[in-house]
């Protein structure tokens, strides 16, 4: 029994309500919902829609990705784009400065094999040492990755975007795929007046600029404010969380994913402990002070995860409160991070379980 | 050269400075110090010591910490257990409330091949579940769990304690197996009142005690401030991390976990990015404001994680800064969350790659 299942695995057709926990589980038409209504927002604005599988890292939901419309893919590391590749998957984005030889190795072969690989770069070192690799393989495209406020990786201003645009246009091995930026929050006007400067150099001095990529989810419903960008990539949306409540991107019937727990302890009259810790729901709190959003308990407060237990201070709820052996749903704090922890996802639909897929490219991080 | 190798996975006798970031490292010596230093102080003071095998995951790893001497391992879910039954380990103490069918089906199976396999429950509820199934099967041993102050499960008083003892100790199918507590850190005098006071009632109505478990690394070195006790449970120590070195349990030498990483991006004077986010290092604080130590730069701060990327201010670092392409090594804020996400661990001495084992416990929360 053990060894055939370890992780105490649903097998399509069970009650969702017979699923072991803790276990994160998908809502079918929700996550249906999700692809569709940000396809639709994309379509409305002319932008090209790239997916950030990231969030999923399940081959079939890119599929469906793509299937409504999506115009190939956004990988971070080169393993994850590589499990894509192997599913079939020609368009991939990899949005990540790529150095070291064993990187570089990696990326060729990759490269080699599918029809359309680009990377991104925001220095003049990994720009050459891209370079050097690429001068006698199969030239690779390589965007500049802009810091439009983000305050992570990015050239820090249109005038170096174009610098490092010009030296990648003439770099052995290399082509200039065009502009790329993981902007702050809500900053459209910040990404559009640094991109749309960069264009127009980019025209001024004859060098061909053919996407100009933007991205998240928080402010993806904004992203037309942004008329220079040919291109949105978003990964978290097609789940949602509650950081995306938060942000106003979407409502708590919006997200597709909870986490499915059980009460395993009620130390006194305003504690609850829960079988999900930071093993199952991670620590991330994107500035929220607790750990998750408990459906039906609004008042409910995840105050402190162990690895393996949740402690929820139930102090502030005045209705009937949670008991021993009751399951709870939580929306956790931040979706991506929680897919990452598991081999397996599980669907369902009408409390039925439909499907279990792989998390295909979980753990890869090189 | 994709499917057989998705993690660009180290070989023994690699340097480690060919292993592809981002990635944690054990070093063989300073880990084989740290599972010696806590034998001998348990030997010392009379504590059998129960390791918790939470931190690492790795068979081989709890086989090397009964081999110094430990008496039994610790897991805190049934599915842990069961993966460490398989390889050969027969004296396994749960220290989690086990609820519902599902679950008590797993523990019977796993109690009917394990000489001595132990629960905890904090309720009547949970002591009522366990006895109902367990009326039929081989009798399974449970201790009751005590919170002395770490406010998270466990009964609130010595009274309640020996209650719940009563009502296991008369349980169809149960057999009291002792008291377990999982402290506050520093907490001894706590810890031991309880302790003492539900002994000395338990003997006076003629409950035989067998075992009273303390546990924890930080004040793990003043477990003998709690003379109650006959047992110790532990698990951080094999590896130690910054959370322990602030605790004063260790020092930096003493942790044998690093992350490895690299350096892909210095936009500017004040700024780099390594290629290790939360889905590396996590976003475990730990009551830290920023993200883990950067070996060597000691005033260098990982102030926020991405996914996959991590950003650094260096703005307080008055010598040299990192350039794009170096390597870092940084000890996390937690060492057991770091093993929790990565499917193999890479062990090394003296700058080479000595073994790689399969965390073979990883993901599993049931």
């Amino acid at each position: 029994m053990t060894q055939s299942d370890p992780a105490m695995m649903p097998t399509p057709g069970d009650a969702l309500s017979s699923v072991s926990t803790p276990r994160p589980v998908i809502d079918e038409d929700r996550m249906a919902r999700n692809i569709g209504r940000v396809q639709t927002y994309m379509d409305t604005h002319g932008l090209s829609f790239r997916p950030h599988i990231k969030t999923h890292k399940i081959p079939a939901l890119a599929q469906a990705q793509v299937a409504a419309g999506a115009k190939g893919i956004n990988c971070q590391k080169i393993t994850e784009a590589e499990v894509f590749a192997d599913a079939g998957f020609e368009d991939i984005l990899i949005t990540f400065n790529i150095l070291g030889s064993d990187k570089h190795a990696r990326l060729s072969a990759l490269n080699d094999r599918v029809s359309s690989l680009k990377v991104v770069a925001d220095s003049m070192v990994t720009v050459d040492g891209l370079s050097a690799w690429f001068a006698s393989r199969k030239p690779l495209t390589v965007m500049v990755e802009c810091d439009t406020g983000g305050g992570r990786c990015g050239v820090q201003s249109s005038q170096d975007a174009v610098a490092l645009a010009r030296r990648i246009n003439t770099a052995p091995g290399l082509v200039f795929g065009g502009l790329m930026t993981f902007p702050k929050t809500g900053a459209a006007e910040a990404v559009e007046a640094f991109f749309a400067a960069a264009v127009s150099r980019l025209s001024a001095e004859g060098i061909a600029c053919p996407v100009v990529s933007n991205g998240g989810t928080p402010s993806l419903f904004d992203a037309h404010l942004v008329p220079s960008a040919t291109e949105h990539r978003a990964g978290t949306y097609i789940y949602n969380d509650r950081s995306l409540i938060r942000a106003g991107h979407c409502t708590e019937d919006d997200c597709a994913m909870h986490v499915l727990v059980t009460v395993v302890s009620r130390p006194n009259e305003d504690r609850a402990v829960i079988d999900a810790g930071s093993k199952t729901l991670t620590s991330d709190l994107l500035g929220f002070a607790d750990h998750g959003l408990v459906v039906g308990y609004p008042d409910a407060v995840i105050t402190g995860l162990s690895e393996e237990h949740g402690v929820i201070d139930l102090s502030r709820c005045r209705g009937p409160r949670p008991a021993i052996g009751d399951r709870l749903r939580i929306i956790p704090n931040h979706t991506c991070v929680v897919s990452n922890l598991f081999d397996d996802m599980v669907f369902h639909r009408d409390g039925i379980v439909t499907r279990v897929e792989k998390v295909a490219a979980r753990g890869l991080v090189w």
